[in-house]
């Protein structure tokens, strides 16, 4: 009602099925959490049109504004007085016999995962058509500076800073102690195969399965032409994003102080 | 041959078919690596025998010995000169509408593992009848001493000493940044839930799948009656094990150092 | 005045400076935090009392109870409902010359610690007598299960359940990657050298400096024949510590989720 | 000998004494390890010429070339046919009362430490003018891209891409579980402040003390006008040091694989 009172409403879409297609929109507003945004991204596909995320439950790393927030917001947004940031997309592309076979936009991250039977994997990894190194490991994450606080964390991987031009690579459960996350420049050009997948090895793309992965297959993961048009709020910033989501830092949360 | 002439081979088994059933044995010799030594720890099952493992291809934490080593040492052996060193199991049970509907021992450990569609974790640990903590995670690591170098090392788990009466429970990605493993008494009795499996959620015991994970299924790990026995092999120790096989130690393997 | 009307109170130290000398006491109470619990630990060296610590500020690992707790909780103490937990403690002693110049029990960890010119310390770590490992390290760690969530956690090492009889060696920013944090057995003797130490390389005792070290001094840490004697309060146990003091588990602290 | 065939050499220095002052040179030859780099480094100071660095001993990062390497390589670099790489430096500045007391370029990182008493810091960060958090820690490491396999890996940080415009912020022994190294652009401007000081809590800056630090000083870390400037070497790439120096990578040195 709000919304309607002030913008011109194009479309509602209240079960993640509209179709985007070519079109672009000034705003779009996403009530949900963060799995909602990356869903929105996910339908918006080739043209992203920047976004803004009110979130109803807990606040979220992408969907931070609550209901009241929003309110207290909004006029300022339709005045035009927020900036819109873009955000880098990662392009990952599946090649099976030169070929490709299926392809997304990643937001988060995208991940090579073993499913049963549970074996090790070993993943090659080629940097600008060199190979960096084969990792044996149960999954690797490559993900954006917005999803390195998502499965990348959990996997022990670094909090990017999220106006970065860079990705981050971190190996899960790696079983050679020397290997660390590395963070490498958006610019380049990864490629990943699996030397002997399971029936269950599977390209995931923001938490969703893209692919299930063949031996032969090539992962190509790139930097996306399109980036995440994200609207800028007020008083947020990255660090007290990661203090407020995170429980990042003692003083705020005395509950995890060590001592 | 050189075990023929001193020895008297109850039976040879080149197919890991071998039915131990409840007999027991002076020493079981096992040929191969560190898998083979837990297959070996499997098939004997409810009546563990002595074990000396030889490795023919690189040396492992369970198979310690090089055919060289191996020819110079069996004399000791057969003079009964060597130590049966006991190390701890942990018996998995998986109750199903308050019925055993699995279990196993484990040598190394036992992991509750998401597969397909690769979503979130929720899974409860009980310790002694009293809710612990509910993990949100990938998955769920619970390994005996001798298994600490295995999947629990991968995931970030510390090395426990191999004759501690202890285990150590470490969770995979583990979506809580306040999360650590932790090592908590062998005599402890933990039992684990998931709430929502998937699946494809299994039970994994020494790296095979037990049983798939239903909800309302409860895994219970406790220590087992049973210990594996391992012949103690003179001039082996578990920190030059550490070293020759992590490559721990700066001064052993430069090229590890960080400076 | 609640103590005094139901107790014999021998003695009321607010300077932290009473002699405890030989003395055993039925019950030390302790007002404070952690720190005061430490200090105690201390002034009561080889005869120690058992000890029940009431917190006024945030709870602490070792002191665990608020007043209000202490109030309802005191009529089940002097009724002698409540158990007395043996916690291990370590005993540390440094050799120069053979001769011990310095030494001191320790409830929550001994540790190696450089100072100013901050250059990369090798230290030699002796289990049993023998040489277990160099690490080439900023520091180490050796800390009891009690002290096992303090400087240890800090450090990376892993939560040690306090009935256990082990001890954990976690080394500080190691210039391997190759190292982790090992748990032995608290039976085990370690002896700690040195080899070039710096002006203010120091034996830090519960975040006390006890003794510089030079070169050539040997550091012995081994169980010590005292153990530190904690009141059992009813309710408590180690897991719900964790979960109220660490945050640790994320259906508890929903703020540090990461997804 | 063969350097002087082919090129005038303006200066040998042999002390690292040699003051360089405003010169530029179209090369400096640096025989020696990573020490003896971050050691030319300092002394160019503000006038940064283009380094060549052949290590005598085992390989570094910065010193790449051993002396076989540096005789098949050096006609090429007299041709001209060597690229010259930018890789960014820090400059790290003290203000004590609002004046400038100390600074100096930093090429691996900077380093808040803390000495005896080993009494834990509470360290602030300012991100371009903003509180982010305050630190509970043994200390703090700013690094850049070059310096993230340095100090910055033994705490546990991430490895930097080295032409990344980045530098990563990672706490020593953090008093506080939920941290994480953060990976910030190379344009933010830190400021850092220590609200209890001890005596010989320091200012490092690659492995040097640049000052003490008291109470109320501020400590800027911002990117340098001045870069290092190292030769580009035929047959190096960042994956390929990263495998010969960490010993990252299961294939390439079986000795760190876990399983």
């Amino acid at each position: 009602p709000v919304i309607a009172a002030t913008a011109n409403i194009v479309a509602e879409d209240l079960t993640f099925s509209y179709d985007f297609n070519d079109q672009r929109f000034d705003l779009v507003v996403v009530l949900g959490g963060d799995g909602s945004i990356l869903q929105a991204a996910r339908q918006m596909g080739m043209s992203q049109s920047p976004v803004l995320g009110i979130n109803c439950g807990r606040l979220g790393f992408l969907a931070a504004l609550s209901p009241d927030d929003f309110l207290s917001v909004w006029p300022e947004v339709m005045r035009g007085g927020s900036e819109v940031i873009d955000h880098i997309m990662i392009k990952v592309t599946v090649f099976r016999g030169g070929e490709a076979v299926a392809d997304q936009l990643a937001l988060n991250e995208v991940a090579i995962l073993r499913g049963a039977p549970y074996r090790i994997l070993d993943i090659d990894l080629y940097a600008d058509g060199h190979l960096a190194t084969r990792y044996r490991c149960d999954g690797l994450i490559i993900a954006t500076p917005v999803g390195s606080t998502a499965h990348n964390l959990s996997a022990g991987g670094p909090i990017l800073r999220r106006n970065l031009q860079a990705i981050v690579i971190s190996p899960i459960s790696p079983h050679t102690l020397t290997y660390r996350p590395v963070v490498d420049s958006a610019e380049t050009v990864l490629e990943l195969t699996v030397t002997e997948p399971y029936d269950s090895t599977s390209v995931v793309v923001d938490g969703r399965i893209l692919s299930s992965l063949h031996a032969g297959d090539r992962v190509r993961v790139e930097r996306a032409d399109q980036t995440f048009k994200m609207l800028e709020v007020p008083g947020q910033n990255d660090y007290r994003t990661l203090r407020d989501k995170l429980g990042w830092g003692g003083s705020v949360n005395s509950k995890n102080a060590v001592d």
